[in-house]
C-alpha cells in the first residue's frame, strides 16, 4: 500500500464531499487499508477503569424484555384528532432507528375509532357475497392453513403529506415520514381462502371490513387478493399487536396502508367498488384542476434520508454516514442516488442486501462534511424504471396543501455549525 | 379444471401423508384451483353479529406498544442457576412464534453474571494489544462509522443439549431448542475499526471482553474479525436491548453465541488464543474417547420442526402445516427434508424466500394426517453439502450426556388422538 492520503482511495464522486459507495460494499474495508477514516476522533488508549456495573452481578433474566431506560425517548410520536376518541395517528421515529425492520412496539398507527379489544376465541372472518360456498373462519382454523412469510413495508397514504404545505415543517424525520414501517409478515395467502369459497365468475372486487367501531371498509381488486394478499397473523415473529389488527388483518403488499384492513372480519366478493365512506371521504387525491384521484393503490417509489435529519445536528467537520430508507409499492428498488449540493450532482448509494420487493431498502453513503452549508437529498428509482419526483413537480399538479401519495424528494439543509432543517429545495 | 378429488393435485410425495411442497410455492394456489383443502372445517356463513368491541370507540394510540393480553403466555422460559445471582438462561418460545425474525423481547438470554446496567455515555470500547495506534471508541463515535445490516441467527453452543440425555426431555420445542434466535443486526464492520488501529503483523487472534461482572472473555481468530464481524448497535431496528449487550456487542455471524461477547469493552490483538476461563471451563465438547474439542466455532447445519411439537396437540385428522426453522453457521441452507414415518421416507419442504446466509430459513410442508401414529422429523443440508446428522451418530461419539454443538435430528411422535411427544427415533 503506497497511497498516503485518504483522498486517493476515498474518492469523491459528487459535489460537496460525497464519497464512493465502495466503503459499504464487500471488501470495502480492504480498499482503504492502512488509512484513517477519521469518522470520529478516537483518543489514544488509556488503562480502562472498572466501571460500577462490573463490580456486582447484574439483573436476572426476564420473561418479556424491554428497552434500556437510556432509550426511553425512542417512542412513537402520538397525534390524536381533537374530540375524537381513539382517532388519529402515531409515527415511527425513523431518525432514531437503523436497519430495515421496524420493531412492533414502534410500528406506526392510524386508527379511525381506536384499538378494539378483541377476544381471539370469539373473532370470526366471514367470506361471503358472490361465492359458491360462504364460509366463516375462526383464528384456530386459519392457523392450520399453509402460510407465507415476507418482509414488506406498510405506508399510510397520508405519509409525508405535511411536506406539501406552503412552509416546510420543522419536525423530526419520523414525524414527517413516520406513517410507514416495515415488518416480517406471516399469514395465509388469500388466494387459498378464496378458492375454499369459490368465487363466482364476473365478480372482480372484494369489500374488506374491520371489526373496529368505525367498521373501516375498503374495496380491493380481486386480482390483488389472488396475487400476493394475505390474512396476516404474525408480525416480526409474534402474533399481531392489538394496534396492528390482532388477531388478524388483511395485508396488501405495496398498497396504501389504509386498504390493509385491520381486525378483518368480513370479505364480500362483489362486482364493483362499493364506494365506502373511507374510500370517498378520505384517501382521495384532490388535484388543482378540480378533479380527484380515487381508488389509487400502490405507493409510488420513494426515499428519505433518516440521518442526518432535523434535530440530529452534526458534531463538526469530518466523515459521516448518510443513510436512509427507499421503497416502492411496485417492486424492488433498483438504485438510490444522494446529493449533498441540493441536487446539482448525485452519487450512487450502497444498498443493503438483500433488496426485497415492496420492502424497505437501507441505503448508505459516506460523506466528508467540510463544515460549510450543504443540502442533502435522496432520489430512488424502482425496478419499473419509475423515478422519485421532485416536490415541485407534485405541487404543480396538486397545489401547496396536504395531500395523499406524496413521494416527493426530501431535502435537509445542513447549516454552518451542523444544525439540520427541512427545506424545499 | 376437470379434476374432482384432492388426491390428484395434492400429490403425496412421501409416506404417511406428506404432500408436495407446491402448495407453498408461487402460484401454488392456482395448482389446486377449485379444490377444497379441508385444512379446517369452516362452517357455512351466518349473519355476523356486532361484537361488543365494535359498539364503542377503542383505546388510543400508544408511545411504545405491547402484545395483546390474550398473548400473555408467549414469554421466554427463564431458567436460572441455583444460588448464582443473574446467571442462567431464558429460552425463545419458538413453538408459539412463526416466520424467521425473533422479537427483541423474546430473544434468548445467557448471562454469566447478570445484565449490567450500563450508562452509554460512560461506556468505552478499547482497542489495544498489538496495534500501531491503541484507540478508545465512545458509543457516539461509533455511530458515525459506516454500518452494515444483516439478518442472522445467534445460537448458544449449549442449545438442544438436553436431547443428548439418556431420556428425551418432554418440554416444549422452545425449551429444548430455544437458545437460538434470529435478528436483523446493524453495526460497524470490525474490519474498519481494526484498520483504524492498525494490526501489527504476526498477530492473528483477538481477545474480546465484556463489561459484565464476569468480564466474560473469548479469543476470536483475526480472520473472522476481518471477514464479517461487526460491533452491533441496533437489533431489529432499535438499539440493542440490555440483555443483548446494550450499548454494544460483538457479533460473529454463525459462530457459537458465547463468542459474540455482549457489553463489549475491550478488544486486544494477540498472537494466540488466551485460553480464558470461559473457553476452557465451558464451551468444550467432551468426547467418549476422553479427548475434548475446544475452540469450536461455527454452529453446524441444523433444523427443527416448531409445529407440530410437544404441547401442540393436533385437533383431529386432516390437513396441517408442518413448519420449522433451519440454519447453518457455515452459509445458506440448500434443502430441508421432512419425514412423517420416522425417517423411512422423506419429502422436500418449501423454503421461504429469501434464503440468507447464516440466518434462519423457514420451511413448510403440507401434511394430511390420517389420525394414526406418526413420527415427524426434519433434516437440513447446507450449501457446503453438510447434512444434519442423526442423534445416534452424535451419541456414538460423545455418549448420552448433555454436551455442546448438538445438531442432531429432532423427532416428534404424534400419538393416536393427536398428542405430541419428544422421542429419540
Amino acid at each position: 500500500m503506497t497511497k498516503t492520503t485518504t483522498e486517493h482511495l476515498l474518492e469523491h464522486v459528487a459535489g460537496n464531499g460525497l464519497l464512493h459507495r465502495r466503503l459499504f460494499l464487500t471488501q470495502g474495508a480492504a480498499a482503504v487499508g492502512g488509512l484513517t477514516l477519521l469518522a470520529a476522533q478516537p483518543v489514544a488508549a488509556e488503562p480502562l477503569a472498572i466501571p460500577p456495573w462490573m463490580q456486582a452481578p447484574g439483573t436476572h433474566m426476564s420473561a418479556y424484555g424491554a428497552p434500556s431506560k437510556h432509550e426511553a425517548g425512542v417512542q412513537r410520536v402520538v397525534g390524536g384528532t381533537p374530540n375524537v376518541q381513539g382517532s388519529g395517528v402515531s409515527f415511527t421515529p425513523h431518525h432514531l432507528l437503523h436497519g430495515t425492520i421496524t420493531p412492533n412496539s414502534l410500528h406506526f398507527e392510524r386508527h379511525h375509532s381506536g384499538v378494539p379489544d378483541i377476544d381471539p376465541a370469539q373473532h370470526k372472518l366471514l367470506l361471503h357475497g358472490a361465492v359458491r360456498r360462504p364460509l366463516t373462519f375462526s383464528v384456530e382454523s386459519l392457523l392450520r392453513y399453509p402460510t407465507v412469510t415476507r418482509i414488506q413495508f406498510l405506508e399510510c397514504a397520508g405519509n409525508s403529506g405535511q411536506n406539501l404545505n406552503a412552509q416546510p415543517p420543522q419536525a423530526p424525520c419520523g414525524v414527517i415520514h413516520g406513517l410507514m414501517s416495515c415488518s416480517e409478515w406471516t399469514g395465509v395467502p388469500l388466494s387459498i381462502l378464496m378458492q375454499e369459497g369459490g368465487v363466482e365468475p364476473g365478480n372482480n372486487w372484494v369489500l374488506a371490513e374491520g371489526a373496529d367501531a368505525a367498521a373501516m371498509s375498503r374495496s380491493v381488486p380481486l386480482a390483488k387478493i389472488m396475487d400476493d394478499a394475505i390474512v396476516a397473523l404474525y408480525q416480526n415473529g409474534e402474533r399481531l399487536r392489538p394496534e396492528n389488527g390482532y388477531p388478524l388483518r388483511l395485508f396488501l403488499p405495496g398498497f396504501e396502508g389504509n386498504m390493509s384492513v385491520k381486525w378483518l372480519r368480513r370479505l364480500k366478493v362483489v362486482k364493483a367498488p362499493v364506494m365506502t365512506r373511507d374510500e370517498t371521504s378520505h384517501y382521495t387525491d384532490v388535484l388543482l384542476n378540480g378533479k380527484a384521484l380515487i381508488l389509487t393503490y400502490p405507493m409510488e417509489v420513494k426515499s428519505v434520508i433518516t440521518s442526518p435529519s432535523t434535530g440530529l445536528a452534526l458534531e463538526g467537520p469530518g466523515l459521516y454516514e448518510v443513510t436512509g430508507l427507499a421503497w416502492s409499492g411496485l417492486g424492488k428498488i433498483r438504485r438510490v442516488e444522494v446529493s449533498a449540493d441540493g441536487g446539482m450532482s448525485w452519487a450512487e448509494a450502497a444498498l443493503g442486501e438483500p433488496v426485497l420487493s415492496k420492502s424497505f431498502a437501507r441505503f448508505r453513503l459516506a460523506w466528508q462534511w467540510d463544515g460549510g452549508p450543504a443540502v442533502l437529498m435522496s432520489r430512488a428509482v424502482d425496478e419499473t424504471g419509475a423515478v422519485q419526483p421532485t416536490r415541485a413537480s407534485l405541487v404543480a399538479e396538486r397545489g401547496e396543501r396536504p395531500n395523499y401519495h406524496n413521494n416527493g424528494i426530501q431535502a435537509w439543509a445542513i447549516a454552518q455549525g451542523g444544525e439540520v432543517s427541512n427545506v424545499f429545495a
